[in-house]
């Protein structure tokens, strides 16, 4: 860690514009490896699930976990369109296979946009061309990629790192898209039926099997993409996919893969909360700190009732200290508790400490600590050592606006 | 049910004004029973628990189910409150006690309002005189009594209904309050610890013993107010009382029981749409009709997880008929389905049939049916008998406003 980040060596990138997007901007990304790469992924854990993640799985069941390409398009989910939808995805890995020259089930497809609408494919495989001609190694190439997958996103999101074993460095690049509909779970086991709308690539050049690969994204996911929430409302097409080249000739040793793990730690925790950060309407980012429940399980349940709650996340949009609201949804979140060992604190500050509001509770100063972007509220229930970080944001009248106005 | 609905033989009610409601408007209702009334009440199961739902729940057991009068404030819930809100609680219900001649176990207090704040139980007392001194058994009382528990509804919610046994007339009138923090899922068994917003009362003139009454009730609450859903956020203090005076001389004999059962489940259905239909910045009633599940309970689940997603209730607030939104919410619901076994139709119009778009999908002719104030929507999972009808809401710009404006 360091070392200067640079991008991962054995992958390349491009964008391209298909015609999905209604703004015209580019719509297609294409990342390729130059020899095949190791995979890992997860995907979303909804019923209901888009064709590009049917396909993806089998492809990565097909092959073991090889992968030449990856191919993305935006504007248009892919999802709840049958057949025809699988079909189209099937034929958008086929067009990349024969423009890059591989088998086609090492290509994986990757849709985001509007859910239910047939994709129009034709346009699709008609810019893979181009976006081939352009495919490049530069940080200008990745972000042409990142700035693709996005759709109502403001910002571009991405994240390095770097580190080094033995003089040999080890690169580490990732990108993420997603501002609404996200709650994700990811899985790696398949639910029964599939659609998504956050979407993250991560490329290293790490030499390391899929398998191990898999239990490192695990690891990473849990805190970072599986704990964070803008609207809960999970997708049907959410994707974690990881990418190793093994150009870096380094290998996943004990080592090197420790020092992976905590730069792909990082780097998903970065990207989780660019993602929160840029959420749809958001004006405050809060972190929920909740701790002293029986198991971690039971932490989770409680930060992502409290994440999902409009009360509370209508409080926090006015840098309401709502204490009520937060003990009302934790109250509700399956998970027995007293309220009596229950203490708050809001951005560092008393707010309800063992069953009743804190006897130090400054009103003033509390408003004023959550008119800042970003806090944390702490809430422990002193019964356990469960424990969980979860990050998410207000709920305002822009993010009404944006998902009143989504046409289908 | 032929019968000309009047009101319950054998009480009296009033409202006074005890200044806990910023408005200046009265906010402390009284009922009072002539004689003993037996009784049944569901409270929340909320594991935060507001101190009147912990008292009430003391005294209908001290009592067997024997309650002399029920005193409502609105403007603090008195929630959160510790030791000394279970000593307003009790305080308030001597004080009643005292003024009606009666045991203070008798008496069931109720509160709703802001969470957290102390009670001022001094205002409270002070205002039970004028209480006592107002009631009255006419229609207008009722309605006083009616209109002092609410607070942010903007309607008056009462029903009423009668039918007749052997010549003789049996009465029922109930009234509710809640426009917000409405999510209720009521239970007879207590939780680990209690709050609450949804409050509702139901007097009648039958004769019949808590037990009784206790299934009844239960009976009529699950497909009324334990199916409906304005914002999710299980109140603290959610309650529903039913109380009988046996003054009509009709016994809960087969017959009378009966045409109970059914009057009490048209009655508190009456109430639970007032309250969707009242909801804080509502534009849209939608009445999820779910069927074809393995269970009720899974459709119930999927019902609750579409009726809190903010992309689905956004959409609705637009007429806008996405099913992506409303297949990716029900994907969510923990109940394993088949997607190309989904039919959803839309106020009777065919949209999506088994995994795709329905040919016959005319969005303008859905657009114009969703700008309806009411409409269904039905969604069938092909998968067996369970069926949930669940009535909810839009969310919209008015219901942020609302409740970022709501102060502690």
């Amino acid at each position: 860690m360091t070392s200067t980040p640079t991008l991962p060596l054995g992958f390349r990138w491009s964008s391209a514009t298909a015609g999905l997007k209604a703004s015209g901007k580019p719509d297609v990304a294409l990342a390729v490896a130059d020899q095949p790469a190791t995979a890992a992924a997860m995907f979303t854990s909804n019923q209901v699930v888009a064709a590009p993640v049917t396909v993806g799985r089998r492809h990565l069941a097909a092959t073991g976990g090889k992968v030449s390409a990856v191919i993305v398009n935006a504007g248009n989910a892919n999802c709840a369109t049958g057949d025809p939808g699988i079909d189209a995805a099937h034929r958008t890995c086929v067009a990349v296979a024969d423009a890059i020259g591989c088998v086609f089930d090492e290509i994986i497809p990757s849709s985001t946009g509007i859910i239910g609408v047939p994709l129009p494919v034709e346009k699709l495989i008609a810019a893979i061309p181009a976006a081939k001609a352009a495919l490049g190694n530069t940080l200008r190439d990745a972000e042409a990629f990142a700035t693709a997958i996005l759709t109502t996103d403001t910002k571009l999101k991405t994240a390095r790192a770097s580190f080094t074993v033995e003089g040999k460095q080890v690169n580490l690049f990732g990108c993420a898209k997603g501002a609404g509909m996200i709650g994700p779970q990811l899985a790696t086991t398949p639910p029964q039926a599939p659609h998504a709308t956050m979407l993250s690539y991560i490329f290293t050049d790490l030499a390391a099997c899929s398998e191990h690969l898999q239990a490192m994204l695990v690891i990473a996911v849990e805190p970072s993409f599986n704990s964070i929430s803008i609207d809960g409302d999970m997708s049907t097409n959410d994707t974690v996919l990881l990418l190793a080249s093994g150009a870096s000739g380094v290998s996943a040793t004990l080592e090197a893969a420790a020092l992976f793990q905590t730069a792909l730690n990082g780097l998903c925790a970065s990207l989780a909360y660019q993602i929160i950060d840029d959420g749809e309407g958001v004006t405050h980012v809060v972190t929920l700190a909740i701790t002293g429940t029986p198991t971690d399980a039971d932490a989770k349940a409680i930060a992502k009732t409290i994440a999902t709650s409009p009360l509370c996340k209508t409080a926090w949009s006015s840098a309401d200290p709502n204490w009520g609201r937060l003990l009302a949804a934790a109250g509700r979140a399956g998970v027995a508790f007293d309220p009596t060992q229950v203490v708050v604190r809001v951005a560092g500050l008393p707010v309800f400490t063992y069953g009743v509001r804190d006897i130090a509770f400054d009103e003033a100063a509390t408003h004023a600590a959550m008119s800042a972007r970003d806090y944390t509220i702490a809430i422990d229930f002193g019964a356990g050592e469960g424990r969980s970080t979860f990050i998410t944001c207000d709920l305002t009248h822009e993010y009404v606006s944006i998902n009143a106005d989504y046409s289908t």
